[in-house]
């Protein structure tokens, strides 16, 4: 996506690392008219496979995946990194462990909005090691649902999540593919996987 | 707001301790088309004040918040109650207490997104007792940005949240607000303050 890549371009910093910073469009500030286009980018993707409903994580999954939501007409639910008051029992839970954290947390989406009806669509913010996304389809096949799909904002495709993911056979699309971070330099990938000059 | 007030009174549960549950719409899944109607009402409301920037907290605030921002034409910032890999420098923090969890956390935004030249909404899911807002008001204080209004999307008005926050003298809009959850029975006051029968 030649939008969402310009602003990686333009605000994006890398860190030590291979951390790619975008906190001020996505991580920490949000761009909602670029947000708007992201969601809409994915539903133009996924609108053919009947999807009932998006799953993602606090925080930064939100905004994208209630613009998606938005437009293919279905709920979000994010899930919760931390037990609320309100949400503490009749939980599917995960566990993702964090290899930029180096630590395991766990995930939870309440029983009451997953059934086995439903055909759900992952969206999450950054695809690095696919801990993430690995960990929502846990939380999916406990509650007995389909996932038809996985977006994501942008993937750090010399990591092995977007390999990961490939392997369960589900559609995977990423917005923006960064081949390679070295030397403070950001490198895309095509959608196709190819390197961009 | 009607609109939001039928959503409570249809999927929203009283839990023991005034605990209103809205996991339904706002605060686990989320229904994208309320969250437009919401931010729309919000931008309505806080027009004409030269708003420059939206601030929230993580993460029920977010979906909120970015509707009101891409109708207000500016960029929103959600304070992270946890530091993460790409902020942990140059940070301005604010304690807020939670009385439902009875545990103070901090919150916090980036130095480099908020200015003395900023005039910003704070916009959040609920106002009970107010710790919250307060703590985004301190925060825009260290940065000397001016905060220009509050919009709140459910008010606890039997709390003594929107008291603190009136005496600030900041706009506060609440776009539901409860008079009372005693007997699991919910009561609303109108925008003046009345209550409704």
């Amino acid at each position: 996506m030649k939008l969402l890549e310009d602003y990686i371009l333009e605000k994006g910093t890398v860190l030590e690392g291979d951390v790619l910073k975008v906190d001020a469009f996505l991580n920490h500030q949000i761009d909602p008219k670029l947000m708007r286009e992201i969601g809409g980018e994915f539903a133009e993707h996924f609108k053919g496979l009947g999807i009932t409903k998006i799953v993602t994580i606090e925080s930064s999954g939100i905004a994208p995946a209630v613009f998606a939501g938005l437009y293919l007409d279905v709920p979000v639910i994010f899930a919760r990194k931390k037990k609320s008051v309100t949400l503490k029992d009749h939980l599917y839970t995960a566990e993702v462990y964090s290899y930029t954290k180096k630590e395991t947390s766990s995930i939870s989406i309440s029983e009451s909005f997953l059934t086995s009806e439903d055909k759900l669509l992952i969206i999450d913010d950054f695809l690095a090691n696919g801990q993430a996304a690995l960990g929502l389809i846990e939380i999916a096949k406990s509650a007995k649902a389909t996932v038809s799909g996985i977006g994501i904002v942008i993937e750090k495709s010399f990591q092995k999540g977007r390999q990961l993911l490939d392997e369960t056979g589900i559609q995977v699309v990423s917005l923006a593919r960064i081949a390679s971070l070295e030397n403070q330099r950001i490198h895309f990938l095509d959608e196709e996987g190819h390197h961009v000059k």
